[in-house]
């Protein structure tokens, strides 16, 4: 794989092998959905113990792609994105089991109810049937959305960045042999047959083959494959994640639930980007809290308000609000009430994740009524707002989309539920 | 509105119009989702009153809307969807009021869990926000879209086809006015501001307004829907609906199950349009069956094995399989096992129901876990999948797609859920 092709495909052939891809992996999916949950966990062990068996071959073909993207000049956040080693291997390892311990999703009985004529309803929990996953250059995802998906009992094509080929190859083919060995289709985990955008585009058109397509990485990936996509798209767009101080907020709460979600990890979707204080208390709150942020190396832009207080803040523009900077710099901005402060989040928020720190219950209960986003928090830090820490198990992604699932999304969220609806006759009057 | 505009936007101004509805539907919608129970229910009842009211002035439009439809051409059956009279406004009226009684969805916890850091975790039911509907000249779809909407949070877009464009503004307006009369906002529901397809085609396209958009209508209407949508879409495809008829089926019950599913109303997408006979109770099944459909009026085309059964049978072509007639005719096909039958199914249905009729509750397990359908059935009639005969009350359509809906789609599936987090001033570590 290491060879680009010298000859292209032409726009038919690649069509015919995208469409080829896709059916092995609708005809795979009808084997997984049919699969009981200790058949999966057995495939997800083998899965495990390949990766370890393989450990030296995936560290090649990484060390390949590293090469290559180094030769082309990629940022060092690039290369430490594609970067392969020992912890990283053992962690893939590990989610492997941590994977394989959640419990199924599929089968179980959501609700079932009886009808005055004696029908027996029920809803039950099934897989999606097909899964596209569009990622960028980084290796780890390609493990990550294997598992999830075998657990689930979706087969999946992962499209993963052209500078990581070598190692989505390897790891690819790690799955693909502990499926095999395990008697299951490989076809359950799939790539496309050839690199380059055009294969993209074709597969997120594959209506009736693929039932959802997943692009995870920056704004522009995920414009592109939402455009082009005529199958389901659940999108994870960015996090603009704002932090409302009542006028009651606890200071040293407000004080140690910030920092934390500004500069535990500034880098991720669920750090946060702004401040929103109570005019009526920022005198009190600000000044502690811009100390602590900026011992921690966190560059304050504040509405003019805020520089009246904080006279070394640098001064906000109209681009500072809602703002992704996913960096040590943050929004601040004053408001004189909750309405304000909602105005605020609906003008500028990205429904991702929104917080209020308060003590008075009244404000709590409205900013959590009235807020729109995939997690609302009352007093803890924006960060929770993760598969892992809310308790759903690993993630495949926060999907900022409000159809089918909004917010963390876990093995459920890679189901669906059909009706099941048993009889003794009945016909319709 | 019933004078055609004789000088056409520009295509600028057009989208600026139909990004100014949207941008009303929004705000609506933010309003729309704070709302108890009981104002929603409160402006319910006030558009059923005003329905009543306005009785006559609808009547006029809709004469209008008929008598250019009949000059246009149209078909009887056309004029028939399109008409309205004053049983059709009593079923109107009588609707609001079987929505108004429904159980509210929004605001429900459906779950909710403690972490162990303490963090109190819940699912929250909320409104999707804003729902485009695009369907053709059925003016009653007006009512329930609206009423639906309302009830579950929701602003809505009424797209309706143009040749009922009198009676829908008429609708329109007895809902804005019953809207306005309950201090709630007249852009709840809307029209698009102009008629015609470049309308339709820039209101799927508002990413960030609109929530979702639902094609209703025929399979032309719902494929260029989704074509041309840039936000998502639920579609509601073809009904394929087949009936396994199992070696062991009870010769009564399928009779009577088979007749009442392809005959009690052969225009609508859950009725049964193949047959797949065990051949092993081929010869005890069909021949009363046949006397049953024939009887009824409904043609048969069978395979050649079926027709050496039932002479009299139309030679089925490859053209029957997977064709929903919509009308009195039924393929017929012998299969030799439940897995050709689940084979054939997988090969030519659409995911809509899919119903076995057996005594052999092996059989019947096998067949409710591995066919995926919005609806399986075992013992009685395909008709059942319908939100009303379920349980679910009005319903807004049947879905066929996966992701997030599939099957009927009552009020429930017009909302979505987010995470609301409880702490006491947790950070991650």
């Amino acid at each position: 794989m290491s060879d680009p092709r010298v000859i292209a495909p032409s726009h038919e052939a690649l069509e015919a092998e995208i469409r080829a891809t896709c059916t092995r992996a609708r005809s795979a999916a009808h084997r997984l959905a049919e699969l009981d949950t200790t058949a999966k966990d057995r495939a997800l062990i083998a899965c495990a113990d390949t990766l370890a068996a393989r450990r030296s071959i995936v560290l090649e073909a990484n060390a390949e792609d590293l090469a290559r993207a180094r030769t082309a000049g990629h940022t060092a956040a690039f290369l430490d994105r594609l970067r392969l080693d020992d912890a990283r291997l053992d962690d893939m390892f590990a989610m492997l089991h941590e994977v394989r311990a959640l419990p199924d999703p599929v089968g179980l009985v959501t609700r079932g109810w009886r009808r005055p004529n004696g029908l027996l309803v029920e809803k039950v929990r099934i897989p999606l049937g097909v899964i596209a996953i569009v990622y960028e250059a980084r290796p780890n995802v390609t493990i990550d959305a294997a598992a999830l998906c075998l657990k689930s009992g979706n087969a999946c094509v992962l499209r993963g960045g052209s500078e990581a080929r070598a190692s989505n190859t390897a790891l690819v083919g790690v799955m693909q042999s502990a499926l095999e060995a395990s008697g299951l289709p490989t076809a359950a985990v799939q790539t496309p047959p050839t690199p380059g955008r055009e294969a993209v585009s074709l597969l997120v058109k594959q209506v009736g083959l693929v039932d959802l397509v997943i692009p995870r990485g920056g704004e522009g990936l995920i414009r592109a494959v939402t455009e082009e996509a005529r199958v389901p798209v659940i999108q994870h767009f960015k996090g603009v994640c704002h932090a409302f101080l009542d006028a009651t907020a606890d200071p040293e709460m407000t004080r140690r639930i910030v920092l934390n979600a500004k500069a535990q990890r500034p880098g991720v979707c669920n750090a946060l980007e702004c401040l929103l204080v109570h005019a009526d208390a920022a005198s009190t709150l600000l000044p502690p809290l811009a100390a602590d942020l900026r011992a921690a190396g966190v560059e304050l832009r504040g509405c003019e308000r805020t520089r009246a207080l904080l006279p070394g803040a640098t001064p906000a523009t109209e681009d500072d609000w809602g703002r992704e900077f996913l960096d040590l710099v943050i929004a601040v901005r004053l408001v004189d009430s909750l309405d304000a402060a909602i105005a605020h989040i609906r003008r500028y928020g990205s429904e991702h994740t929104e917080l209020i720190v308060t003590r008075d219950v009244r404000n709590a209960r409205a900013f959590v009524q009235r807020v729109t986003a995939s997690c609302v928090i009352v007093n803890a830090s924006t960060r929770f707002n993760d598969g892992g820490q809310l308790g759903l198990g690993a993630e495949i992604g926060i999907s900022t989309s409000r159809l089918h699932a909004f917010g963390p999304m876990g093995l459920e969220a890679l189901t669906t539920e059909k009706f099941v609806v048993f009889g003794d006759g009945q016909v319709r009057a």
